[in-house]
C-alpha cells in the first residue's frame, strides 16, 4: 500500500490538495496519507522551518504530495532554501520533471497555437548548479561590497539527468531531446554539458537531438513551442522556461511538476507548480487542476500508469468541458475529476 | 563630426548595417565612417578575433555600429567571449539596453495584445554576474569532472546600472522600474541587487518600483507585457528576458539593442539583437529594421535625439505599411526608412 506524505502547507496548498487526495483515493483505494505541518504558518509559529526528525520521517515515505508553501511576510530564501530546495538536495531528486501541454479547451496566449499542439516536458536539473548553495559576500553594506553566485556542476549530476531524458523520449512518440545551455557564455559547464549529452545521445541513436541556448529558447517557446518533445536543462535555466512552457499552455494554474529519485532511494515529491496565493486562499476558487496532474505524476512514479492516465484523462475532460469566464469552485472539481477518474 | 567604427560582421550583418548607414547618412549628413573587418569570415581567414591594435583603433571612435559576427562553423565562446564580450568589457558598457515595443502593424503572438500597448526597456546589467568569464573545471572527461561558473556582483557595478534605470524611468511616462532577480535561491547576490535597488528607490520617490522572481517575469512577460516600463536585471537574466520581450514584440529580426557606457569614457557599441542568419545571407531579404532601430539608439547616445526620433518614426511609418506575408527587399526598405527620416 503506498504510503503518502502529505504537506498541504499555506494559503491555497491546503484546499487543492484536498482535491488531488480525493483523486487519489478514488483511483487506488487504501492509500495511506499522512499530513506534515510545515510552511510559512509553522514557521510564523514555532521558528521551525524543516526539523530533522520531520525530514527523517519524511524519508520514510513513498512519494510526498506538496501543496504550496509560502506567504509575502516570510523573509525570501527561508522556505525556499530551508524547505523545497532540502528536501529536493536531501532527497537526491535530481528530475525536476515539469510537462506542458495545451489542453483541448484551453485558451492559451498564443494566437497561432492550437489545442492539442503542445507537448513537451522539460527535464530539468535538480540538485546542481546555481542552486548548489555556494555563494557568499564581503564587506557587505559598504560601497566595496561583492557578492559571489556559483554554479556547480559534475559529470555525475549532469549525465544522470540527461540518461533520464533520453528515457522518457524513448517512450514519446516524437523521440526528441533538446539540450539548453548558454555553451558560448557559460564555456566550462557549457562544455561538460554539451559532451555528456553527446555521449549519451551516441547510444541513442533512435533518438533525434537538438541544441539552442537558452536565450532562444526563451523565445522559441513562445513563437514555436509545438518544435519541443524533451527539453533537459540546467537548475535555473529549467526554473526560467518552465515558467514560459507554463504560461504559454494556459499558465501555472495548470501545471504540475516532480521532484524525482528515479532510483527511488528517496521519496519523491509532486507539487503544482504554482505558488500559495494567499490573495485568493480561504475562497474555495483555486484551480486544483494543478495539485491533480501532481498527483498523476506521482501516480506514474509509483508504477500507476494505469491510474496516472485515468487521472490525465479526467482532467482533459473538465478542461475540455469549462466554458470560459465562469468562475470554479475548488471542491466541485475535485469531485468531478474523482467521480470521473474512476468511472 | 560624429565618427563611427563601423563593424558589418558576417552573414546578414553587412546587408542591414548597409541600410543602417543609409539612414545615419541621411539624417546626420557627415557622419564619418570607418570599416573594420571582424568576425567569423576573418577568424577563418587569418585566426584572428579582436586584434589589440584594432581595439585601440576602436576606442578612439564616438560610437560602434555593429551587424552580426558569427556562423556555425566557429566553436561557440570564440566570437562571443573573444569579440562581443571582449568589447563590453573593454568599453565598460554597463548598460545593455534593449528597448521592445509592439508597433502598430507587427502582428505579435499574443492574441491579447494589441499593437501599441507594450513599450518597455529592459535595462540589463553588462560587464558583471556570470558574464565574468569566471569559472573552470577539474578533471576534465574523467567520470570525476567538475565545471564551475561564478557569478560576481558589486555593489559599484550594481548600483551603477540600478541608477541609469531610474534615471531612464524619470524620463518616460509610466516611471515605473521593475528589479527581476532571483533573491530567494540567490541569496548573496540576491541581496546585494535589492538592497542596491531600495537604496537609488529612496532617492526616487516619484517613481514606482517593484520587485519580480525572474521565473515569474519571464511568465509576465509572455500573459502581460504591458505591465512593464523599466525592467532592470543582472547580465543572464536580462539576456534571456530580452528574448522574451522580443519574441512578444514581434521577434529579433526588429529588437534593437545598445551596449552604452553612459559616461562616454568609452564608446558605446550598438548592434541588432538578431545573429547572422547565414541560412538567408546574400539574398537581399533580411529586415534591416533592428539595424536601422540600433542606429537610432546611437544618435540618442550621442545627442542627437531629434535625428532619433525621425528615424524611429520612419520605422513606425514603414512597419504601419507592411502587408503580412508579402517579402520585403533590405536595400528598399533601407531607401524607403531613409527617405522617409529626412522627409
Ligand atoms: C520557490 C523556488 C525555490 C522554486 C525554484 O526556484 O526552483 C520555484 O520557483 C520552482 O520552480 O519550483
Ligand atoms: C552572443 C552572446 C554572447 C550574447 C549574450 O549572451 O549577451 C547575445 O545572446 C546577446 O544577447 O547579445
Amino acid at each position: 500500500m503506498a504510503r503518502i506524505a502529505v504537506v498541504a502547507g499555506d494559503g491555497i496548498g491546503p484546499e487543492v490538495v484536498a482535491q488531488a487526495r480525493k483523486v487519489l483515493d478514488a483511483v487506488l483505494p487504501g492509500v495511506q496519507a499522512t499530513e506534515y505541518d510545515l510552511g510559512a504558518a509553522r514557521w510564523h509559529r514555532t521558528g521551525e522551518v524543516l526539523p530533522d526528525s520531520v525530514l527523517a520521517e519524511l524519508a520514510g515515505h513513498d512519494a510526498i504530495l506538496l501543496g504550496a508553501v509560502g506567504d509575502p511576510t516570510v523573509p525570501p530564501g527561508v522556505l525556499e532554501r530551508g524547505l523545497l530546495l532540502k528536501l529536493r538536495f536531501a532527497f537526491d531528486q535530481y528530475v525536476n520533471l515539469r510537462p506542458s501541454r495545451l489542453w483541448p479547451g484551453v485558451a492559451g496566449p498564443l494566437g497561432n497555437v492550437k489545442p492539442g499542439e503542445v507537448d513537451l516536458v522539460v527535464v530539468r536539473e535538480g540538485t546542481e548548479g546555481l542552486y548548489a548553495g555556494a555563494g557568499g559576500s564581503l564587506h557587505r553594506d559598504t560601497p566595496a561590497e561583492v557578492a559571489t553566485e556559483e554554479s556547480l556542476n559534475t559529470r555525475h549530476g549532469v549525465e544522470r539527468v540527461i540518461r533520464d531524458a533520453f528515457a522518457r523520449a524513448g517512450r514519446r512518440e516524437r523521440r526528441k531531446v533538446t539540450l539548453v545551455h548558454k555553451t558560448n557564455v557559460l564555456t566550462h559547464a557549457g562544455s561538460l554539458w554539451a559532451r555528456a549529452f553527446d555521449a549519451v545521445a551516441a547510444e541513442h541513436p533512435d533518438i533525434a537531438t537538438e541544441y539552442q541556448h537558452v536565450d532562444a529558447a526563451a523565445m522559441f517557446l513562445v513563437t514555436q513551442p509545438q518544435r519541443y518533445d524533451v527539453v533537459v536543462t540546467d537548475n535555473l535555466f529549467g526554473d526560467i522556461l518552465t515558467d514560459i512552457a507554463a504560461a504559454v499552455t494556459g499558465g501555472i494554474g495548470l501545471a504540475a511538476s516532480g521532484c524525482i529519485n528515479p532510483e527511488g532511494a528517496y521519496p519523491s515529491m509532486f507539487e503544482p507548480v504554482h505558488g500559495s496565493a494567499p490573495d485568493i486562499a480561504g475562497q474555495g476558487i483555486a484551480d486544483p487542476v494543478a495539485a491533480v496532474l501532481s498527483a498523476a505524476l506521482l501516480l506514474e512514479q509509483l508504477g500507476h500508469a494505469e491510474a496516472a492516465a485515468r487521472v490525465n484523462a479526467a482532467v482533459a475532460a473538465e478542461l475540455a468541458g469549462r466554458t470560459p469566464g465562469v468562475a470554479l469552485r475548488t471542491a466541485e472539481v475535485g469531485d468531478r475529476l474523482a467521480a470521473h477518474a474512476v468511472a
